[in-house]
């Protein structure tokens, strides 16, 4: 049975970094959404093209570390139908391809009918404020209150987006089969339970 | 270190079973909202009393099974003050005693400053609906629309009495630190990687 996990996430929450370290312990290819923007931007939906790369040759080709995008979020009203219809689309492939951990772009309301387990990533401010300026990339010098006010935009976003598919909002738990609090700890200690956890909820012993 | 755990739940999600059944899994005592409110009827606030008595004995002198408590929940607005402060006492002296799981009366609030792990439990109403149906008592033969009124009105009464003690609202995923939804799951099939979780977050490793 495939196990298609989708993590949302607050930024600064370590939602990012949970999805990889959980699809590294999963052994499972993971897929966040700069790769998937990537593609659409680069490539737009090509099947074939989706369907033989693997997330070590995208990686490659876009090396990327686990922790934040700081370059701005681009403003979701301006993001174009075709562009957002394309990233549904190699959202939609990636599952289809099998499991997988998909991070952000509302990839579990796109892949409701998949019937993929849902995780949201949330932690208090004072954690996300502290992991945001310790990952902050050299050059950037925003103070803390320009710091707060870029998170908060990049969550308004995120909701906004999440607005386009779907009434249930962004980070209603009710929306979500497991909701993490990650403030005060290293999300790589949480990652063996939690890895558990996911594996024993895809095993035939609903109710 | 001593592990003190709260579960808040919503009623019909089977909370009271996972608090249970995670307290064996870890060993340690289980405190439910029954087992506090009976002491605090019977007995009053009894230091002595509350620190000699065990789980194990409550257990044997007022049988609890598994499941949920069909009588009606008082309406909290009627709770007196007294056997509400008398609560929150026998609350403090159970976590004070070493590490406990304590289900529902607020615990979560009442012993913040001991640091506890706050879990919310909750299902979609298909799930509730259907765990009640199968644990409901002999003799009461309560409708659908009748059981989901009562459902409301007593996840109503938990969320009035737990705006006696704070802000934060009962269910807002901010006040826990992990949000489980059981929904379509059996829960003593997520026990055991959700006591790991458990004994990880206790665990010194925080950032």
């Amino acid at each position: 049975m495939n196990k298609i996990i989708t993590v949302s996430r607050e930024f600064g929450s370590g939602g990012r970094e949970l999805g990889k370290r959980l699809a590294d312990a999963l052994e499972i290819p993971c897929y966040d959404h700069e790769i998937i923007e990537m593609i659409a931007d680069h490539h737009g939906f090509d099947k074939n093209y989706v369907a033989h790369i693997s997330e070590k040759d995208i990686r490659a080709a876009y090396p990327l570390t686990i922790g934040h995008r700081f370059t701005p979020a681009p403003l979701v009203i301006n993001m174009s139908v075709q562009v957002a219809v394309t990233q549904q689309k190699i959202i939609k492939q990636f599952a289809n391809q099998g499991s997988c951990v998909i991070v952000g772009r509302c990839a579990d309301v796109i892949l409701c009918e998949m019937h993929p387990m849902n995780l949201f990533v949330y932690a208090d401010q004072p954690s996300k404020l502290s992991r945001c300026a310790q990952r902050m990339p050299e050059g950037e010098n925003l103070s803390p209150s320009e710091l707060l006010r870029k998170m908060r935009q990049i969550d308004k976003d995120r909701a906004a987006y999440r607005g386009l598919f779907t009434d249930i909002s962004w980070g209603q738990k009710e929306g979500y089969h497991l909701c993490i609090n990650t403030s005060g700890h290293e999300i790589k200690s949480l990652i063996p339970p939690l890895a558990e956890y996911v594996s024993q909820w895809f095993t035939k012993n609903t109710v």
